[in-house]
């Protein structure tokens, strides 16, 4: 890792501190790096992350992408204010508790879009969700 | 509310009860009603509900209708295992802390794929979020 | 039918008549009405609008919905230019040769985005494909 | 290009051609390669693909990713009659007259459902349109 990538990682370490207090410490999102303008984070997916079936609830993954497109999402415009306007997430096998992680990166922008793309697998690197984003500058 | 109609929602009523420990808990939602068919559940969104930006997490409005929708189906289906296989959120209006209502129905059902659509509104009744979802009979 | 309304048909009859070169003539979509904010075009759906399988093809029913909640779009801001950003798109039921029926009306709008919904279904009002639509004031 | 490659794509030309007389042929696209598991189609987008701001209608551009998806698709399961039920498409820039590039790709398969992606570029390869795509075996 060079030293402006090791800078932008220890930036990211300190987004994620300042986040403990909103949705993403609440639910326990752990950031991993940014390398080649993937981002990953992690979960550790206990039992209250999981529905009535004993699978990880699709609300939580859908949080987990919202969360990782949007770190790709403030990389991509250090400057701006963006807001989700579109999720769309497709969960094709189910997750259990245990260790996840979550990649992302982004797909296009423009002037006032950024559109992301990004998945969730499981310690084996088994897919278990993927999903697009887009945002905008508002 | 007639005694179909009542019965039904105390059912409801000891799914949500029995669904506390699970991310319905966790997340903090509440089971309001179900009359002609339209689900209402309630979520009273707090600080650790939010984004850096101070306005409720995608993830936790994309869960809310998750949630919702997944009633409708077991409503639907009362006999049958069902998973989300695709959730597609739109973020129309942001929202903020304070008390979420979130409706959800059913939009079709064949013999393996139901397919539901939700909103959730503010206390005022104001829009933020919609969305439609497909769940698979496993 | 009221004056307003009746102009407001003419206008699009005129709409739909202009848009002959383009891809809505080339598919074959006629504006049938708009009444109480509610927009239906229509198709007469023949063998060149099918997949190999002999049902509609996705394609012509995402045309069919794109084209349908363009109108509604183009009411809500007929000042504006528009373009598509996001369409959404769910296949519930094959839909087969003949008359197919597309409803569209708006969801939501702020500034700078507009949300629609919308329904095709067949001549007897079997629902074949729902779908929402995001728009962006460009 | 080796033998079996060879006779695949010899397979797609034939399978291309017998669906001359479905909405395929009637948009007008053109099977290009199988490479490495990514499927390559075009379009020498025309006046009629166009909607009347000028630019590629976004009925076309989903037609063009639900069909080379369905190439993916007849791939992945050449035994199973599939049908799609969801496309979702960004829009992500407009896209003009001329020649569009098409590619798409397995993203999951299980024993019922089949998730893929894909995206349309202009001749300089610049992205107009990305979309995921869910297929279900009947």
């Amino acid at each position: 890792m060079d030293d402006a990538n090791e800078r932008m990682n220890k930036r990211l370490q300190q987004l994620a501190a300042s986040a403990e207090t909103t949705f993403w410490g609440f639910l326990g999102c752990e950031f991993v790096s940014m390398q080649d303008n993937i981002i990953t984070i992690a979960l550790e997916a206990k039992t209250h992350h999981l529905n009535p079936l004993g699978i990880v609830h699709g609300g939580v993954l859908s949080s987990l992408l919202d969360n990782a497109m949007g770190i790709v999402v403030m990389m991509a415009r250090p400057e701006d204010k963006v807001v989700t306007t579109n999720l769309n997430v497709h969960f094709v096998a189910p997750l259990y508790e245990g260790r996840l992680l979550v990649t992302a990166e982004l797909v296009h922008q423009s002037r006032k879009m950024i559109t992301t793309q990004g998945r969730v697998v499981d310690r084996e690197g088994n897919l278990g969700t993927m999903g697009t984003g887009t945002f905008r500058v508002i």
